[in-house]
């Protein structure tokens, strides 16, 4: 007879919730999406579906309505009643026996969680501590999969050294990203964040704080930035979906600026936050 | 109301199976192991352990009693009454709202399969179709772990190729390993295959090929292999568990040898199938 086993549990396998037997757990073959609400207005979910999209074609799951995915988050939404909701869904190819070969007639499984989003406002005037992590991820990082686990040991080294996100640096010494977080820098005036032909993810919170820059009149350049020359950055803040703009004031052991939340930094905030209305 | 949906379904978050919000679908925060019985024996069990338990460190998994496993695994396999078994377990970091950042009071989550290995004589007998891919894999390949998204992708370009394994190929042209296999050659009578100092996984299989070369006499070297190097071997095999030596008569477009398994290769299967009694 063909078992499985949870813990110490002996079932059939033909009884097993196919959760279990999801491509999404055997492989992380599976992508997925984070987005928000403010104040019961979900932001930028066209953006968001169509990176969707993208990871979707970049695995190659195919057969997916997007108008149905945008169907289910809505009606999700409209169901949780939670003003700042941090919405979460993912897509893995099925359910099946494990084997790295999937077949043709796999039916992708559709999951989504909605929460609420916790008070972060001390985030905002404190700002965050970062510490920098080896970025040991694969080649593809455009892709939003579900393949994270660099991402958590880079998270829980951060943690472990008392600081809020880790900084994955490559090979090279330049700055990726954060390991849940894109990564700006402020150097006598101008943002500075590593171009998106870098192997990072194409953030929505970065098109928007590149919007934002423009509203304000600062400029923005695309090039990377070693962690050298970040410990010697006039500012540092994260773009993070559930947090929009995030100042970090130390970056493993350097201060950054005066230690507190630069002046670019919060006006891009203030930004920012007119786009969520 | 913290709220989850399954495809069209919405569910209240806390009813939630414990699978559905486990880190191994979330993150593939976990590892795992695939081994087998021959005639109702497993092989190289304290083989599999041993390596499970470096790969459990490797991503900071504490706790696990590696005796418990085992009585696990023996239980399993006692009950499934399979003489010719696959058995797969992994134990994944634990169930908990999604975040990057496990916190400390993770209850890690263990689940195994049973199932019967089939019929694959006619492997040995014709050979593998083997094709290259790039290896985009993460920088820790020794951690068996639950992100392979990549070898997924290389196995369906294999076999939308018509092949059977995806050999990788890394940025410098040199194989690194099967997507689910270890990669050896032959070349003037010598066996050859990429150090485990590379970002490859220490394959069990691959030390009793060790042993099995040792015992017949056959010169073996840790060396990687280009590809280019590899289409003029003399003779390819891999190193799979649930299948031990599957000769490889094909790479790319080019023929190995006369187009079926060799001579050394046949006496490498001879020979390690005496370990498995």
């Amino acid at each position: 007879m063909n078992i499985a086993m949870i813990d110490d549990k002996i079932v059939d396998s033909n009884q097993l919730d196919r959760s279990y037997l999801d491509r999404g757990l055997y492989f992380g073959d599976g992508v997925y999406e984070v987005l928000r609400s403010y104040n019961g207005k979900i932001f930028a979910l066209d953006d968001h579906l169509a990176r969707f999209e993208n990871s979707l074609a970049g695995v190659e799951i195919a057969g997916i309505d997007i108008g149905q995915v945008r169907s289910r988050v809505l009606k999700a939404f409209e169901a949780a009643k939670i003003p700042n909701a941090k919405i979460y869904f993912h897509i893995t190819r099925g359910s099946g026996p494990r084997d790295h070969n999937p077949g043709l007639k796999m039916q992708p499984n559709f999951f989504l969680t909605i929460s609420e989003i916790g008070d972060y406002s001390k985030s905002k005037i404190n700002g965050y501590k970062v510490s920098t992590y080896p970025d040991l991820r694969w080649k593809k990082c455009q892709i939003k999969s579900l393949n994270l686990l660099p991402n958590v040991l880079a998270k829980m080294d951060a943690s472990k050294k008392g600081c809020d996100e880790a900084i994955l640096v490559d090979e090279a010494g330049l700055i990726t990203e954060g390991s849940s977080s894109a990564f700006f820098a402020v150097f006598g005036g101008v943002i500075q964040t590593a171009p998106l032909t870098a192997n990072v993810l194409p953030s929505i919170t970065r098109k928007y704080v590149v919007k934002a820059a423009r509203n304000i009149g600062i400029r923005f350049i695309d090039k990377s930035i070693s962690a050298a020359q970040a410990k010697n950055a006039d500012e540092i803040f994260l773009g993070v979906t559930t947090k929009d703009v995030i100042p970090a004031v130390k970056f493993d052991d350097a201060v950054i600026g005066d230690g507190k939340p630069g002046p670019i930094t919060k006006k891009l905030i203030d930004e920012f936050i007119k786009f969520t209305k």
